[in-house]
């Protein structure tokens, strides 16, 4: 697949005009993977086993496509890939090329759950996909590339959060072939010993098959040993005698580095060595020494032995495939295996409209349901404890599935707390993809730390839904709670909105951001998230008791228009206003509530709307996003020619971006969390990144100005009152070592004004 | 620190009005981490050690604080906290407020070269500090929530990296207490012997210190066990007998959580369980019972015996600290260690103005230089392999410090390359905030992933600069290569520019993005990071050969400006243009000088005039970027009201959010990268992400015909043509299954026209 063009089954000679014309690939790897997609194959149809096969190193997509061809997976996907010459000649003759697949595992490719672009992810997306499903087994195989990295290094925990009873299993293949592209590995490096140590410490079993004169009967074994240390842990657990801490198999394979790949040229190694890491031959097309190393190779593997006259392989290979039903390019799981989950009426978790309530306490109730209706298909994944997010309630019918606790008895469990986004990301993924619900709360600074695996997710869905044959999946829904606005004593490391902004660089189809400003509009927005497809949910919110503003009938048509004008504090309901205040995300609004109640005492003439977003993307430029209001309905809003101040919760930038192309932008003012702030109160955070209320009603009276005569005559006097109001209340903060007892008191509105 | 606001000695019963309104802190982890500070006292004093003390868990900055006070290394650089009763008054009744000391270590921490506030860092941190520094121990605290993260669970390979003939050495201390905020952690429930196992795997001896009975005996014998091993390891590679794969020693220490505090509160259990993670006591002010337990466990500890009456600590527990050059927060390292790198002439390296040269080959034979003038205080980091990034020729008189391969005999070198950007970046840390510098290149689409790391290191120091007393460090230096838009067969997934956006957001006196458009432009734009202090420098260019359109000191003062005209492509130098195309970026820019080109060809009567912005924050609105150009530069350079078309590597919602606030933004169109395009051709990769040249022709003649009478006259037709272009190309593209044999050709330009 990487060097020909033609004459792919070896009826003649190799010639240059068979040869691409840009050599694309990695052979190194493919060997390897080759190599145990055989043997699962095998095992599969020896023991009736449901399997999926999740390759790490996503650059050996050859071994796959090869082998998904010769089962008849590809061509069931792909007509022009059929199981005979022509279906060959299409596979190989494009590989790698703007008409064919691509040279890296992606959603195209049958079977696959994972990309394995960035490295790191296989081991936890394969542990998310046995989640629930007692009877699968992933096979993972990682590279000694992708070993390296740090997501990789905490996976090998994920066993200590399988429950055996009622999930499956994953077979760990640590794959050593001892060089990434030219340096040397740090596993590839380690002796057996240090290998054994390391990964018993970790919590397993070890086999290491090595002896590659044997290759095929130990690695069998070995398979076969492993399978039966896995039905022995899950026997003993669903009989109700789980083994405490049981040792889960794992294998290490070394092979060499283009393993029956040519093995010199130029008087330098390549087999074994990183001159196998891409292409061997790199001159194969101009150089006849090249050509003749090709010929002699690919001879080699006797493809006139192999194929029938029509270009499909012989019986006797055919007798290693699994059935239709098996193959692990065509487990249904993969494809078509979403199941809408059950919801409850969200309504009956809201609270009172005018109470003051904490959003992530009112959705872990409705989570809590949520898991009782559910109860093998809903899970939940965070790096910090819902304790911590006041999510607890979640708890109520279900537990945390942690196993490695001899105190806790653990039995199953629909929570995961492990303090690492990268395995919460990873098991959300791999559970997602195979037909199931995740979500994946967080404190909101550090859930960047998956920023670049989440656009990796994303990358996977854009092509799983460009492809005709997979099925919709669950959106994955991100809840961001514990913000920079309400960071207590968490100080200036635990302030970073930027997770927004990596949601709104998606394409608009998948992007999704809220940031409901109260509990009940929480309660319908996760509800949404909940029951959608193919989105990348972001939802944020405060788990502090905050003002409800909507009752659920409110709240529900708020949700549904994305931003509306909030009547109650707008003066005469919002008709005419001299100027717009426009909060986004929660504590934020109340600032724009009480900037309103403040200009309504201090400046009466100045005619305020205040309207509150809800789905960000209504902001953005007509056209792009489908959200985006149309021109005319933003102007309803927002009014055509008034100033509008925004009071946003994410980093002001943002939400130009969304605005640009909007027209008379020069009238659009916004503040954002501003990297300001160590430990000090809520309310100052508000004053240093300048979003409280004085600022807005500061921003207000000097854009109100442009309209209203009366307030222009007193700007001078009254902004000057406001940047007084900010020192002073500095000053007091600073002193007294806490807010005023007042400040988060609802200010009553007058709404006959 | 957490409870009292007076009464501090307790000289008198602590009575309600002692006790703070807001009771705010982490108590569970400070007595281990005080009981380890003490210890490295006593050990520093006894043999005269160099030392640093690195803490993971970010949130025991009482611990920290309190120690630094005893020292005096508090007062030394606060003068309100000074060891007296009026210093520690100061100290104990602001902490944790908005006028006192934060509850997280951050760069206000004398001492601390680490915040530990996203937790996973601790260690990669520490093995960069010791980095050419032979004397130089770190004692680093892992605690067991860190523990679980990715990021920690690789570092604890760092020893691999380790030349011990050259480098000094890091002695781990995991921390177990068993819990986080609520929930059990994966190390607290492991076993002696699976902690055993893992560590011996990864490479270590390992003591555990868990008698609380024998505390200080078990701590003091195991550090000065670790001590004499590391000195035993060091001495034979110091004189030359170097040990293969030394087995470099960790403490693991076992405490209850919140050791030391109330044994239990209303009949629950608080010490060695999750109440005492963060207030023990919290309603200590209200109510009397817990007032009383607050009382004993205070006065537990006999401040009567410890303290003099001037408030400072008996001469019996001053015995035990070292002298001021060895105190654990009055380093030299930490504050006042930068030494600017002397920098080679990057001149030398300038390759000819019209040749095609890569960037990145040019910067190597620099970077060579920079290692040949800097031996000892200039490091390479990178995830990736140099050859990979064609950058090898850094390795001219270096090598790759790997120790864990027989085969290398690595002996030092200025360049590490392991498959994990968090230990690359967790290095380069370290060895920049000890005072030297660090570069990390990097695949652009995963660098990313040290998004957020970033950031938190963005935060250290900015509050780093907000002390009086820290002097300048190095600045940080990213270069990304192998982009989105030479991706070659790496698809989809290697496609993410993002990394800017994420240098964007920080504050603008630290941020600095350059995407320099050639090789002479790269070259002195990294001799300017180089020898820059303070920012975060980011640099994006190709590693392919690409056309050098400026000489040596045309590349200098284009990089001073920041961006200019690019004369030879612009119609009659650029003057009185009708449209302005903008490049920013290496092939985008490209492809505006294509477009030049080509619409000198076919619509000659459009005035062009060509930009280039190679420093992307001079397009920022004016007055927040001290780069942003005026608004009357920013008008010479782009005209008044010409419009401008954007031709961007980046996201296009970046520069929205950079040009949004300048005047007249209806003019300008951006075209940047769109998430599209999988493994293709280069130029494919322009035209499925519209960024091609024939996208750059058809907006300059939409945007030119509203001020070019005769070009609006033929616009429709220019404008089908070059959508005939896009189609066609594709078309050829995907038959062909490559470019087109012209495509980076440089065009000729006549500059008469």
């Amino acid at each position: 697949m990487i060097f020909l063009q033609d004459n792919v089954l070896l009826k003649r000679d190799i010639k240059a005009e068979d040869i691409k014309p840009r050599l694309l690939g990695h052979w190194g790897t493919c060997p390897g993977l080759i190599l145990v997609y055989s043997h699962l194959n095998y095992l599969i149809k020896q023991q009736n086993l449901d399997m999926l096969y999740v390759v790490g190193p996503g650059h050996g997509a050859p071994a796959l496509l090869a082998s998904l061809w010769l089962e008849g997976s590809l061509g069931k996907f792909y007509p022009e890939y059929s199981k005979d010459k022509d279906g060959l000649h299409n596979l190989i003759s494009t590989f790698s090329t703007s008409a064919g697949l691509p040279s890296h595992i992606n959603a195209e490719t049958p079977g696959a759950i994972h990309e394995g672009g960035e490295l790191g992810y296989a081991l936890s997306v394969s542990f998310g996909a046995v989640m629930d499903r007692p009877n699968l087994i992933v096979a993972c195989v990682v590279g000694d590339g992708e070993a390296e990295t740090g997501p990789t290094a905490t996976s090998w925990h994920a066993i200590k959060y399988i429950d055996p009873a009622e999930s499956g299993a994953v077979l760990p293949i640590l794959h050593l072939n001892g060089f990434k592209i030219s340096e040397r590995t740090i596993f590839g490096c380690m002796d057996n010993k240090e290998l054994v140590c390391l990964f018993t410490g970790y919590g397993y079993q070890v086999r290491i098959v090595e002896d590659v004169d044997n290759i095929d009967c130990g690695l069998h074994s070995s398979f076969v040993w492993a399978v039966g240390e896995i039905h022995k842990i899950q026997k003993a657990a669903r009989s109700g005698k789980p083994i405490f801490k049981p040792r889960w198999p794992m294998v290490i394979l070394r092979t060499p580095k283009g393993w029956t790949g040519p093995k010199e040229l130029h008087g330098q190694f390549i087999e074994g060595s990183f001159h196998s890491h891409q292409v061997p031959l790199p001159n194969a097309k101009e150089d006849d020494e090249e050509r003749q190393a090709l010929q002699e190779w690919l001879s080699s593997y006797k493809p006139e032995e192999l194929f029938t006259d029509a270009g499909d392989v012989i019986d006797e290979i055919k007798s290693t495939i699994p059935s239709d039903d098996k193959k692990l390019g065509m487990r249904p799981e993969v494809y078509k295996g979403y199941v809408a989950p059950d919801l409850p009426d969200w309504r009956q978790f809201c609270v009172d409209k005018g109470d003051q309530f904490s959003a992530m306490k009112a959705i872990g109730k409705y989570i809590d349901q949520v898991f009782v209706q559910n109860h093998h298909s809903v899970r939940l994944f965070s790096p910090d404890e819902l304790e911590s997010n006041k999510l607890s309630d979640a708890l109520q019918h279900t537990g945390r599935n942690f196993q490695w606790d001899e105190f806790s008895n653990a039995k199953g469990g629909r929570v995961i707390e492990v303090l690492s986004e990268h395995l919460c990301q990873g098991f959300m993924q791999g559970y997602t993809l195979t037909g199931r619900v995740g979500m994946f709360p967080s404190y909101e600074s550090f859930l960047g730390i998956v920023h670049t695996m989440m656009v990796q997710y994303a990358k996977f869905a854009k092509l799983a839904k460009e492809t005709t044959w997979r099925g919709d999946v669950s959106s994955i829904n991100y809840i961001e709670t514990s913000t920079w606005a309400r960071q207590e004593h968490n100080g200036f490391s635990h302030q970073n909105p930027s997770f927004i902004g990596a949601v709104l660089n998606l394409k608009p189809y998948a992007a999704r951001v809220y940031l409901p400003p109260d509990a009940n509009t929480f309660l319908t927005t996760l509800h949404h998230c909940l029951k959608s497809t193919n989105y990348i949910n972001l939802m944020v919110g405060s788990k502090q008791p905050t003002p409800v503003y909507l009752s659920p009938e409110e709240a529900e048509s708020h949700c549904r228009a994305g931003a509306s004008i909030f009547k109650f504090c707008s003066t005469e309901n919002g008709i005419r206003p001299d100027v717009v205040l426009v909060g986004i995300g929660v504590e934020v609004m109340f600032e724009v509530v009480a900037a309103a109640a403040l200009l309504r005492k201090r400046c009466p003439e100045l005619r305020v709307r205040v309207v509150n977003v809800t789905d960000l993307f209504v902001v953005e430029n007509e056209g792009t996003h489908p959200h985006a209001l149309k021109d005319e309905a933003f102007n309803n809003l927002f009014t055509e020619d008034r100033p509008i101040h925004f009071n946003y919760h994410g980093y002001a930038s943002e939400l130009k971006s969304l605005l640009f192309g909007r027209p008379r932008l020069d009238r659009v003012s916004i503040n954002g969390y501003a990297e300001e702030g160590s430990t000090t109160t809520p309310f100052d955070m508000m004053l240093v990144n300048e979003v409280s209320r004085y600022h807005v009603a500061k921003a207000a009276v000097m854009g109100g100005a442009k309209w209203n005569e009366r307030v222009k005559i007193r700007g001078q006097e009254l902004t000057s009152e406001f940047d007084k109001d900010i020192t002073e209340t500095r000053k007091y903060i600073i002193a007294n070592r806490k807010d005023r007892d007042d400040t988060y008191d609802m200010p009553s509105f007058d709404s006959s004004m």
